[in-house]
């Protein structure tokens, strides 16, 4: 039977119900995983996370066979070649993967430190302790280092994880989250602390974002529907990042030679991700002088500009009029747009307005407007004088990141381990009672 | 026209695309007074702080003539006396909410606390900033204190407030409102920084649910029902209380006089807590010692107990079998259920299994016991030798209590001012650039 009927053998696309109990399962299992995580020391850990990236070496044939089926089955679907090129691994960036979970062994661990403690009067001693966070859902799209990154974030941080990618990369997932397990569980990983959702169907998304049981936290990777769908789902806390809609203002008394190189930095040192320029706000003090030289400096790297009115007048004729939705859109490529405005009020406004809290950035010499400017934007990251290019984890000292939340509670701005943890209040004392 | 039709005369009841409206309406509001909240000094809030209080005492009779509406209005739905206990308002609980708003002033403000500050290789500096969340939406059941107690916390917190309480409290909710927002006001409170729903359908808790461009964080306070709907609506963080399944476990070296007097003081202090004790899971090696001893304790303050087969051995003939649906209740009354364990093991393993994670207790003299019990058990507050009465903001030292988590993001466990707040981080350099 060298040529079975495939479709005789092909699997049965499962009902809701098994999907819900298959995700229920995974839940429970990864609830009694997440307590045995806990008690691990640092040290076993990142034996565990070495033993990990030990795991993928020896599973790179099976990983990258697994990719490749992925890869040509992206081919068949007609994915973009941006796309394919996300999907695709080889040595190098197997290799890079590996060593990425390595390098998440060097970093400190961030549970058991104790982040206060102090004595009441009536002698009973409070210590607050930081903790894992328990059992970590990660939903993510086409990327298949995903898998492993977030999995040696989580595990390091001493929480159990659930991954669930997306059905492009479900072949080099399996194999990944295979490799990571297989390997981790020669140095001791608990079963089930690293669990793969094999189903990509959808209705395993709305069962895990159902399962506030098991799952204290769901960490949504991709695109703005699948976020989208995550937030209204979800029963469980979740930690996004939707837009970067990031600004630069730049003030009648910034260095206008730092305005230019910090503006050109921040559109086109790399366009196309969350922390790079979106608007330009120029203060109509220094507009006649600014604008030309940004403009020749941002044309000499390929970039459009979309400008309005007031700022037309200094920039070369037939330059595009900004309409209200370029001040709403994260372009991610090579296209700024640029509004003058009167004052650092107006900038502090349209900033307010417009911005999606992500990071914005104010040139200046004068420490007055700074103050202005940081006390007045809300934001997860205010810059003065420095490229929004350096809103990043690995810029802010984290040594890795999980993302940049644009959410206001628990994480915000870049996560690094301490953002994956909670904490826990230990009360000693000699037989206090209320009575 | 003494005697209006109030057929014609009485409001038609709003659409719920009416609703809608007015819901977003006070979310923008309220958004745009987050910003004007973040810039008063703390001088500034205490100054309003103490303005509301003599604006909750200047409109005192209104207050209680709202307050009768509502109590005429319980009576006649036939609400349970309990219930009309914690609705009714007379003098000297009025002036125990304005004097509670005034004690709010007297507390440290949280914002602009620098948490975190560090440079980098590179030359920039880093501060992470306490700043308030922004806009927090309150939404809870029949006690009207909440109204005035959450609007002083969030707004000492330097965050807007939406305050939707239920109907049956809805007349002193609007006046108590009505008299922060006037005695707030004269002294610069921003408009629309406390705003109450005067819609009391649960349309309105829908539409605040879903406002996720203006609303922070839902803090829903009331029973189990109020926050199913909250978790399944919103799109928001929830920050929430569900039960509180207390334990204590007697261990084979307990103090056992102590283990008396706080099992006593835990169940009987006050039984209608969520700190209160509700299971109490004693080692087998004292039970035949120590059950004697505690019933005796507990029958003279009118403790039921409902025991296991084991535990029966010690305690009076008769004593109720306890089934698994006890090990799961939160009874709130003078009842409790009794254990005997072969061992730490068994009670770690008993108390993770049916804990609601929220105050758990080990009674003992031996530090590895202790140390086992804290590291093994995934709740939010570990006691050793103490009451789990004193898990409470107050007997923390908070100062207030918005409430007490049994989330474990952002908030867990006892929550004061700190809790309402997020952060910023500030970067500051002189031109770096990635390029």
């Amino acid at each position: 039977m060298n040529t079975p009927s495939t479709t005789a053998n092909a699997p049965l696309p499962l009902t809701e119900a098994q999907i819900e109990q298959d995700i229920l399962q995974l839940g429970k299992q990864a609830k009694a995983a997440a307590l045995q995580l806990a008690l691990l020391s640092s040290d076993d850990k990142n034996k565990i996370l070495l033993a990990m990236a030990a795991g993928i070496r020896a599973a790179s044939d099976d990983i990258l066979a697994a990719n490749a089926l992925d890869i040509a089955a992206g081919e068949a679907k007609g994915l973009s070649s941006a796309m394919l090129d996300r999907l695709r691994l080889d040595t190098n960036r197997l290799e890079g993967i590996a060593s990425g979970v390595e390098q998440v062994a060097n970093l400190p661990d961030p549970t058991n430190e104790i982040m206060d403690e102090w004595d009441r009067p009536n002698g009973i001693h409070i210590q607050q302790l930081r903790v894992p966070i328990g059992v970590i859902g990660i939903i993510y799209e086409s990327r298949p280092n995903v898998t492993s990154d977030a999995a040696a974030l989580c595990f390091k941080s001493g929480n159990a994880t659930i991954l669930r990618g997306g059905s492009e990369a479900i072949h080099s997932n399996k194999a990944l989250a295979k490799a990571l397990q297989a390997g981790g569980e020669q140095a001791g990983l608990p079963k089930a602390a690293i669990q793969l959702i094999e189903n990509t169907d959808r209705a395993s998304v709305k069962y895990m974002a159902q399962m506030d049981q098991y799952l204290d936290l769901i960490i949504p990777r991709g695109g703005k529907g699948l976020i989208e769908t995550v937030v209204s789902l979800a029963r469980m806390p979740v930690i996004k990042h939707y837009d970067g809609i990031c600004h630069l203002y730049v003030d009648a008394a910034a260095d206008l030679d730092m305005a230019v190189k910090i503006t050109v930095d921040a559109k086109t040192q790399k366009p196309s991700v969350c922390n790079a320029l979106e608007t330009l706000l120029v203060d109509e003090s220094v507009a006649p002088i600014f604008l030309p030289l940004v403009e020749k400096a941002l044309k000499a790297k390929g970039v459009e500009l979309r400008a309005d009115e007031a700022s037309q007048t200094y920039l070369a004729a037939g330059t595009a009029t900004a309409t209200e939705e370029d001040w709403q859109t994260e372009y991610l490529e090579l296209i700024l747009a640029v509004k003058t405005v009167a004052n650092i009020d107006e900038a502090i406004d349209h900033i307010n307005t417009y911005s999606s809290k992500h990071s914005d950035c104010i040139i200046t010499q004068d420490e007055a407007q700074v103050q202005r400017f940081m006390t007045e934007i809300d934001a997860a990251c205010l810059f003065h004088n420095v490229s929004t290019r350096f809103s990043d984890g690995e810029e802010f000292g984290f040594g890795a990141e999980i993302g940049i939340s644009t959410d206001k509670l628990h994480a915000r701005g870049p996560m690094g381990l301490k953002e994956l943890t909670s904490y826990q209040y230990r009360i000693t004392g000699n037989g206090q009672t209320k009575s």
